[in-house]
Formats: C-alpha cells, structure tokens, sequence
C-alpha cells in the first residue's frame, strides 16, 4: 500500500546518468599520463573492490592498487611510478593523484540538480528577492528583504532569515539556517543542519563574577548569582567558495561580524565563536573549536579536536595538530601540538622525556643505593 | 486567546495509559525473581522518590536503594542479593538489574506512535515508494525515488533525499537529514538532527601543500594557495538495528560507502568522517570523531570525546577509554588510553610516574648536595 | 527574474530603526559616567572602526581603544579611568564595561520580532494551547496537547512534541527540536537546531559485557554479542532563563528528568546526558561533554571542551578549565584542570614538573658520571 499526496517536483530528480568518457579524454581532463587505449569507453568512477567492467578504478593508495589485481575494472587511476599488478586496457597515472581524483570526480558527480523554479511547498517572503535560475526546495523559508543570487539551490527545509544575502551558485544542503542580516559570498556550501548567526555565548556580571576572582588570585571568592546577557546585534559574513560542515556552528558577532574568509573550508561540528575572524584558504577539521575574538590568518590548518582560547591570535600559515589546546598566540608558519600547544619538536620531546620516567625513576633509585655506598665508607662498599 | 490553524492530526497522538501488569507478569517479563505479592497492579515505573504508590520504584543503584524507604511505591527492582530497607507489598531482584530494566522500559514505554498515514502538510514525491503502515509527520519531505519500510516512522521535518532507502520499523526523530541514495536497514533509529551523507571534508592541492611539508620535514614550506574539492559520490549504508545520536553526522564516502554495521549505537555528537567503515555492535559515545577512512571492528567501544586520525585500524573488541587521541592501529581486544593512546596499563603508569616528579626533583637535589659532599672529600662532608 | 509564492508574512518583518537616544540617556540606562555632551544623539553602536558619526564606539579593551584615534565615531564607551586619545564629543565611563555592554545591547538590538500570530504555512494540532501574542513562524509544528506560554517566539521549522509545554516569552530559533512531554520555563533561549528530549544513550548487555570485564580486571573477557536498549521514558525540564546554544543536545531521563536550573547558559554544541541534574546559573561552555546521571551544582563553570564522566558530582561555584577531563567529584568552591582533572595548582606544577624533564634527564646523567668516578676512587677522579 503507497499513499502519498499528489505533489510532483519535477525539478528534484536525479541528474541523468553521465555519458561515458573515453579514457583519453579524462587523462586530458585530469592532466594525468595516459598509458594504454586511449579509446576505452569508461561510465564510472568506483573502487577496485567494486567497479565493474567499464568503471575507471582508483588505485592511488598501496591497498587499492593491490586488491586491482583481482578487480574486474579494465582502467585505472595510479600514482605516478606505480605498476598496476595486472594487464589492464589502459591506465592514468598522476603525479598528485588525490589532485587528479578531485578532478575526476567533478566529471562523473551526479548531484540531485534541481533546476531553478520554487518547490510548491516552500515560503518566499515577497520582499525576498531571487536571482535566476535560483532554485527552493520543499518547506523551504526565505525571510522578509532577503536576497538569492542566481542558481543558488536551496535544498529541503532550510531557513534564511530576514536580510539575509546569499551570494550566487551556492548550494545549501537541508536543515542549514542562514540567520537574519547573514551573508554569504559565491559558490558557498553550507552542509546539512549547520547554523550561520546563531547568538554568541556571551555573558557578564554586574560585580566581579568567579572566573574573574579565579585568574586574579587562583581562588574563588565571587558568585556569580547575576549573569547577563549580551545580546549579539552583529552578524556573520562568509566569503566565496567557503564551505561549512554538518551540524557546525558560526555564531553571530556582538558588533560587527563573525567572518571566515574566502575558500576557507570547515568540517562538521566545528564552533566559532562571536567576533573571531578566519583569514582565507584555511582547513578547519571536525569538531574544533574556536573561541570569540580570534584571529585566524590565511592558509591555517587546524586539524581534528582542536581548541583555540578566546582572544587567540594565530599567524598565517600555521598548522596546530589534532587535539592541541591553544592558550597562547602562534607565530606564523609554525606547527604546534599538545595542551597546551608548543612547538612541534618541543611537544615530541616532551612525550619522549614522559615515555623516559620509568627509567629515570630507576636511575635515581640506583643512584641512591650507589651514593649510599659511597657515604658508608669504601669497606661498606665493598660487601 | 488561542489561534492556529485547523488541521487536526489524528495520529501523531500519544498512546493511550498502559494497562496495568501484575508484578508477577512483570518478573516473568523481564526475569527477574518476584519475593512477595506477585498480583499487586503496577501501573508505572519512575524512580523512588517520585513514585506513586501503584508504581514500580527502580532501586537499582545504592543510592536509589536507600531512597526507597521513603517512597509511596509498594513494589521495586532491586539488584539480586539487596534487601529492601522497608515493608514493600513484593520486590523483584534481578541478577542483571540494567538489563532488567531494559526489559521493564518496553513494557512500559509510551512514545508518541503516530499510526500509518502521511500528514497533510507532508510532501512526498509521486516516485517515493512507501511500505504498509509508514507514518509520515508534519513537513516531512520524500525526494524522488526513495522507499520506506513498512512500519517505519518519520516524525516531522524530517528530510529524505532522492534514492533513498530506508528499512522497516525505523524511526527518524524531527530534523534528521538522509541524503541521497543513503540506505538504512530495518529497526534503525535516528535521533534528531542527524545528518546521514553530509559531504565528506576532503580536499587536494595542485601542488605539494603545508600538511605535506611538514610531514616530510617539520617544516612548513609550501603554501596552500589552492585547495580543490573532493566531491563524494559514494553514500552511507546503516545496518540493521543501528541507532545514531542526535546531531551526529555520518559523511559519504568518495567512492563506495561509509558504512556502520548491525546493531551499532552512535552517541550525540559523534563525527564519522568519509570511507570509515564500522563494524557490528560497537558502542560509540558522545562527540567522539572518527576521521575518514577508518577501519573499526566489531564490538569496539568508543568511550567519549574519543578522536581517531585518518587510515586507523581498531580491532574487534578493542576498548579505547575517554578522551583518548588514537594515532596508531589497535589490536583487537584491548583498552587503550591517553594522548596519544598507549595500552591502558601504560598510560596510567606514565600518569603514576608524572605524579612522582616533584618528589623526583626533590631526590635529584639531595643527591646533587650529597655528591658534592663526597667530591669535597671526608673533612668537607662530616662539616 | 524573481519567483516566488504569494505569501506575504508581515508578521516577520524586522523592526523599525531604534529611535536615537541621547548620550546623556544612555548614561543613565547603563549606569556609565558621562563626560562631555551628554545631547548628543547616538543612532547605533558600533566597533571604532566601522563606526559612523552617530554611532557610540565600543573602546573597552585595550586595542579598540587605540582604534578610536581613527574613528569616525564622536562617542565611545570606555574603561573606567581610560583616556580616550582624541577629543570626542563626549564619552561614557565604565566600571564594569561588559556589563554597561550588555545593557547598552539591549537598547539598540533589533531581533526580527514578529507580533502574535500563525503563519499561514505552520501546523498546530487542534488540541495544542497557544497563549496570547505566541508567534508561530513558517513550517513549525506543534504536537498534540503542547502548551504554549503567552509572548513566546517560535522561528520558522521548530518542532515541539506532543505534551510539550513551553513558558512564557520564550524564544525557540529556527529547527530548534523539543521533544514529548519535555517542559521549559519562561524566557528560555534555545538557539536554532538544538535538540531538547532525545533519547538517552543507555544499553545493556544480558551478560557482563567488555567494559565490565575491563573495569574489573583490566582484561576484555567478554564480547558485547547482544546490546538491549534502555528506552528513555522520561523526560527534559529546563528552568526560567535558560539559554541553549546551537546543536545542543539535552537528552531525556531514563525515568524522571534531565533538569537544567534557571538562568544557566548553556553553549553550542554541549552535549547533556540522560538523568542528569545542573543546577541555576552555570556557565557550560562549547562542545562540553557532560555524561549522564551527573549532579552539577549551582553557579558551576565549565569552560570550553570539558567532558566528565558519568555519575560525577560537581560542587557550587566550582570552575573546571577548557580541555578538562573530569573522573572525579570536585568540592565546591575548587578549580579543577587538566586531563584527569585535579586542583589547578597541582595541575600547573606538573605541567611545569614536564617542562623540567630534559633538564632532569641531564642531572641524572651528570650525576652518575660524578658518582662513577667516585666510584673509581680519587685517583681516577683526578683525571
């Protein structure tokens, strides 16, 4: 028994399946080598383990390339130098495979396209105005004087608030909130249940609260039987090509804005706090998170877990490894790890002098037992 | 002054009371041995102090045992071996008392169970395929082409995307987001806010970048002047009986699946990057993050905030404690903690031995004014 | 070419510009001394340098305080005791600045606040009670029986469950998910895409499981074959003044209730586990963890990324430091850091203890030259 409402959308369809490539082509196409017959007819792009017999398989990691022998792909992507281990019709070989495979990819990606036109379902404020081609997807909602730019798809149930400004080719995937006044450059991506202008968590007390007695004297002598709010009247501003991960968060500024600049690319569940400002080109991993007031240059990398301090400057360039605490600025170009984050080397010798504390423990044990020796007299010594 | 709109849901109503169960029933239900009055009616369960006389007070944990004295309930659970403080009309002790009350929850559960039928406000697309007795909430959106099991619930807002598959008897709570072509099993549960094929966070640069450079040197030599899209067109697949914590995100793959095997339960939070693949059974606690391209066993416990690094292989079985930061592969069936994860034993004796440094620094001095004693010769150390 | 339907919402159209207020008004409202010319209209607020001419600058730390030289504005707030370095026309002097702040905020905000009212395209079940001047935006549902408190602002797409019951001048921002039965009191804040009344993260095994073979022997002798689900059947009650942040989750009780007390703040991306108790007026920083069946006092602080394990008790007015893993009770009154976390003092010398092993290292090694060569005898010494 199937029971639905009769409400068509023609536009929300699977895009058609691609036509094939020839393997001369896509070797054009990636700027990888060719080897082989240039000639062969190839439909898809999989892994070893499952192409089939007109799939390009990627075999750029060792594993990959050795499952290739028993694959029933007849072409592959390698990595420059490799050797399939098995007389394939053709095969790529790539001096940047993972940079040939994000070219490979866009030729054979099929995303659910739909084409401009607003889903019957969805809530445009009249005053909303959307470019060409814009497509709204069902139970969509665009607030009171926003703007769309032109073929930005806004997928199921997202939100934009009052005044909110959405550059053009953007895609917003379900659940993302574009909060009021919020705007966004061109060619941004903003995943599943992500919040842009969320409220900064900001907070004061009439008198000198316990956080403040805490760092002033290492002792809590206040109660903080008063918090008041700091309403966030700022906004957020995304550059162009940036892009925000799953369930992530970018909070509002108390003035001004929360930025995050251009090609900059943040995973799922990361928070950014109120006023922090991210340069461009930066690679922010899962689940960091930055505190309000940052400064964040260009081109920085925080990988996996990572914390940042409120009020934390760090250069351009720098990378903080997976799990680090930030408490102090970071100079650009430099890598730091640990908590709280040092210097790279500095971090690894300290582990090393930590994994050397059993021995040392023995050291000294022993040197006593020798020093004692050596007090009793040379005759004690010597039983 | 009340105002809404007229459109009443039949189903989306709360169950009605439960009938009440012999306490006798129940300890044949949940097994567990009955001492006392096995006919007594139980109409609820709650915790003592809030129980009401016709309830059945769970006094399972120390605390709640003494609790029981001063409750109105005249029946409990209690751990097998504990002796009630008071005069009940009958107890039932149980040799597994969480496993038990596992069994005592189901017979007394009450979720709202909206039966079959598709909300008027819901739209799903006449290429949808729904099983016998799916319920379909308020503003819930099926895309193009998907199906749903019979028997499977979709509480309001949800999101399913075209090609979508989704088992029988699932419940995806308010919010959760399934993305195109993702597959469920049957008996899944999504709780809300849960993103199932957000895209994967994975990017390449033309050229040599700043991860890569200082990998190889420790330096930081290059730039990350372009970074260039992965896109993912693989999916998700979930197993059987899986459940997925609210605001979880699981992402795509590139190519093929991430995939989380039968009867694996995901915390609140949790990040389970591009390519992973998680085996059966596992427990996975809140905000642990699993990077991409992971390779987790059966029945691996993953307690919380827990974070993995790329390429990682855990074994079956294997427990990593909270908090831990694991950067190399885990054998199969063993706990493992720390920053980064060592055996347990290990880690807690580099946690004894730092604990020891200030005596240590102690030992070292007085060795050090010993030693220059002894340089200095007899007259000089008898002074 | 702009599509769009024809629903208008006049409902949630920002507010007008704020009337300007006077200097010497403003004074008053945020109990600043004034100095200068306390007629002065000021139209905004704003940072020093993106100020206009009737904008009051906000110069209250240190940098934006030299940026007013350069600012257009000819107002400021400032630190008590600052000297502005150029002449404005008058300035307001604070002792508590973030304070002044914050009430300062709230004389120029301007949420979008629709007036009473449901939008045409939300769904509110006939036996759902909305009190007066509720707002009900775009897409939202409202389940079976809720209550809805007088003033209160539901945001476009919030999901509130059957039983539900929400106070009064509430404000629930977009996708925000309260659950069955889950109760709010008034003036509660829940940022959008937070999730109130998720199902626990609660299992069984029918036999010992791995964590319990681990826990008592520190071997994993046992395999989680079967994993029961513990049904959460209570429920969530959140206090008067309690703010959430975005994709927050706060799971329902197992049985009773999950409880946060008023006025406690809590930030994005906090996970709350079931059964678990905070207290009023706490501060819970991002992406903290706290496990369920914890007992948090009142006026706690946990600052950004901690996770405590569960069934901890933390005492009033304790502060636990970002990154802190919390496996112990903390006193009242006590600062905790580190990972497990102790006292803050002991915290910092063992961090300091660490920074000392290279040196250590070398005084052991340098001792046992020195005893070596005592060892050897005077003569040897000599050498």
């Amino acid at each position: 028994m199937l029971r639905r409402l009769a409400r068509p959308d023609p536009r929300m369809t699977p895009s058609p399946p691609a036509t094939p490539h020839s393997l001369g082509e896509i070797a054009a196409a990636i700027g990888a080598d060719l080897v082989g017959d240039g000639a062969l007819p190839v439909r898809g792009v999989a892994e070893p383990a499952t192409a089939r017999a007109d799939d390009l398989a990627v075999a750029i990691e060792p594993v990959a390339l050795r499952l290739l022998a028993g694959s029933a792909a007849r072409a592959a992507l390698v990595v420059e130098d490799a050797v399939p281990p098995r007389v394939l019709s053709g095969y790529l070989s790539a001096r940047r495979p993972r940079h040939a495979l994000a070219l490979l990819l866009r030729l054979f990606d099929r995303p659910a396209q739909p084409p401009g036109g607003v889903h019957p379902t969805a809530a445009v404020e009249p005053s909303a105005r959307l470019g060409e081609g814009v497509s709204v997807g069902a139970f969509v909602y665009v607030g009171d004087g926003a703007e769309i730019g032109r073929g930005t798809v806004l997928m199921p149930h997202v939100t934009v608030g009052a005044g909110a400004r959405i550059g053009a080719d953007c895609r917003l995937h379900p659940g993302a909130r574009v909060g009021e006044r919020v705007t966004l450059g061109d060619r941004v991506i903003v995943q599943p249940n992500a919040c842009l202008g969320a409220d900064g968590f900001s907070y004061a007390t009439p008198d000198a609260g316990s956080i403040e007695t805490a760092r002033a004297s290492g002792r809590i002598t206040a109660r903080n039987t008063e918090i008041v709010r700091l309403n966030s009247i700022g906004t957020v501003v995304l550059g162009d090509d940036v892009e925000i991960g799953a369930n992530a968060t970018i909070d509002r500024a108390t003035l001004g804005a929360t930025t995050v600049g251009r090609g900059t690319k943040i995973d799922n569940l990361v928070l950014v706090g109120h006023n922090t400002a991210i340069g461009d080109n930066c690679l922010i991993a899962g689940q960091v998170g930055i505190s309000g007031s940052c400064r964040i240059g260009d081109r920085v990398v925080l990988a996996g877990g990572v914390g940042i301090a409120d009020h934390i400057a760090i250069g351009d360039d720098a990378i903080v490894m997976a799990g680090s605490g930030v408490g102090r600025d970071v100079p650009a170009a430099t890598v730091v790890a640990g908590f709280p984050a040092m210097p790279r080397d500095e971090a690894f010798a300290q582990h090393a002098n930590v994994r050397r504390l059993g021995q040392m423990l023995r050291d000294i044990a022993g040197l006593t037992k020798r020093v004692r020796r050596l007090e009793s007299g040379p005759d004690e010594g010597e039983r």
